[in-house]
């Protein structure tokens, strides 16, 4: 039974084969993110928190923090900012910090720069999750030993010096070369979350199913948890949330136990409560039920992050505690 | 690649592996709808035809045709009423006749009484599929002659002479025992359509992942296609529709290819079209990009079978047709 173990200063969240599918809240992401990033740059950390509350509120267990933030006005100023090696290992440091103060969830360190991801394992508290390896040889190089001498999990994107193959036996091979990798430095399958790459159903008709079939085959035959980036399913389509919707229960009977993804979006995450449920990993409904509630008022006029942090004060018995703005 | 085969006069629906899922549509039944059953008694077809209309306008593909009417009124006036081997067979010949003059699509002969059947069977154009045979002694030997002589498709429903076990093996085996049944008539596997029953998820937590499994293995040891009563899953549950969005999906990846169900329900038919799509069964998104048009009519407030109807009719060039009411 795989488990993979992730830890805030106090809190566990386990990925694994029988438990409730892990949302992993992205929004925490300069990239692509304009107004975001200006905020960064000015030292403003007012979204950072309030993405941090909506996030955990909204149902996501572990929050990504992505430090890929391009600081336009300083570097103008100090060729050095130029450089993400320079950037992002003090931003990375400066997030999670503020992060740790926000909430109390596990974090997931996300970065293209080895020296951020290592920033980041020392600023954290417990056990992160480290965003990510691939198979290029130079990121194996230098991910994996950092994995090893932090002991964390890492995410294991299914690319490789070739690039992303559109053949999905291409993309196991890549996987199983990264498993492989991984116990020749001592760290184990279950310590390795796959990502198999999703495709747009858009561009490829064979995306969708060629998802179901990888992660069959990764928790089969590698015992792997696996996550995505389940958004991309839907690039460039017309109601894309709508195939979201129907694209997480799918991924999830097929076996996917965790995603990269937006929890402040109701349809996504009613779909993936309603998937819990009928996995059987919600006993009695009681989260579901729980559920309900938050979806009657969002009927009742309420925006979701608004409805969902009410619910979870009430559930926590913290009236006039603190709640996010929606 | 199992294949069954439904027709009406002119058109021809596959439930199949490599189809799109097949939408039977539940509304036409008067058990439990007191206003039908009394319009029916009344000899008032209206509400037949406007949801025949109305469930082909939302991507019904084929019509359940229930006649399970209790006729209170005649009733008291003639005891004979009270038999439905009496009021069935010439309930459900009119109501075939009434519906294969407003739409064209193949019906699906829905009653307890052989009778009933039989006189569906011979009212109807095309080749409909028959609803049911279990595996009951007394209904083998009552049905599968009929499907034989009238060499249609069967559903079978997998409960036999001790009810309906919780147990999905005795579920699998009842199914495998009336494929077999069915062989000794002549009956080819891919004329049965089985439904291995749903249980309500709030009932019985495993209830999600038996259809899966049992899906799969009938699909994979019997070859066979299979339906289901979709709804039955969020029986009794809050927010139920959210299940039955999540559930479809899961259902079509585990390899179910049809329900019978209510299609004049957006977010049932959003998570079907997304689903098709997912399995590569709608090539380019052609569906999907004609369906995004409906939801973004009824965002701007239609109703769901008005905005379905007007886009069917857009869809067929038939301007000023006629429109079902919503």
């Amino acid at each position: 039974m795989t488990r993979t173990v992730i830890e805030s200063k106090t809190k566990t969240v386990i990925i694994g084969f029988d438990e409730p599918f892990c949302v992993i809240g992205e929004r925490i992401n300069p990239t692509g993110r304009k107004k975001l990033a200006a905020e960064l740059e000015a030292g403003n950390f007012d979204t950072v928190i309030r993405d941090a509350l909506e996030q955990v509120a909204c149902g996501a267990t572990v929050l990504d923090v992505n430090s890929g933030a391009v600081f336009t006005n300083k570097m103008a100023e100090d060729p050095r900012y130029a450089d993400n090696n320079f950037v992002e290992p003090p931003l990375m440091k400066a997030l999670i910090e503020i992060i740790q103060q926000t909430v109390d969830v596990p974090l997931c360190i996300d970065s293209s720069v080895p020296g951020a991801l290592e920033a980041g394992l020392m600023a954290c508290e417990g056990r992160p999750l480290l965003n990510s390896v691939t198979g290029e040889e130079e990121r194996l190089e230098l991910v994996l030993p950092l994995v090893k001498k932090y002991n964390v999990p890492v995410v294991a994107i299914s690319n490789d010096d070739t690039g992303i193959s559109q053949d999905p036996d291409v993309r196991f091979a890549v996987a199983k070369k990264i498993v492989q990798r991984a116990a020749d430095f001592g760290i184990p399958a279950h310590d390795i979350v796959v990502d198999p790459l999703v495709m747009p159903v858009g561009a490829m008709g064979t995306a969708g199913q060629q998802v179901f079939a990888l992660v069959r085959r990764l928790r089969e035959e590698l015992g792997v948890n696996t996550t995505c980036g389940a958004s991309n399913i839907s690039f460039g389509l017309p109601q894309r949330h709508g195939i979201n919707a129907a694209f997480l229960p799918m991924a999830i009977g097929a076996g996917m136990t965790s995603a990269i993804m937006n929890p402040v979006r109701q349809v996504e995450m009613e779909a993936i409560r309603a998937a819990n449920f009928l996995m059987n990993h919600d006993p009695n409904g009681g989260e579901w039920i729980r559920f309900a509630k938050v979806i009657e008022a969002v009927e009742g006029g309420m925006s979701f992050a608004d409805a969902s942090s009410a619910q979870t004060s009430a559930a926590s018995g913290r009236r006039g505690g603190r709640r996010s703005r929606g």
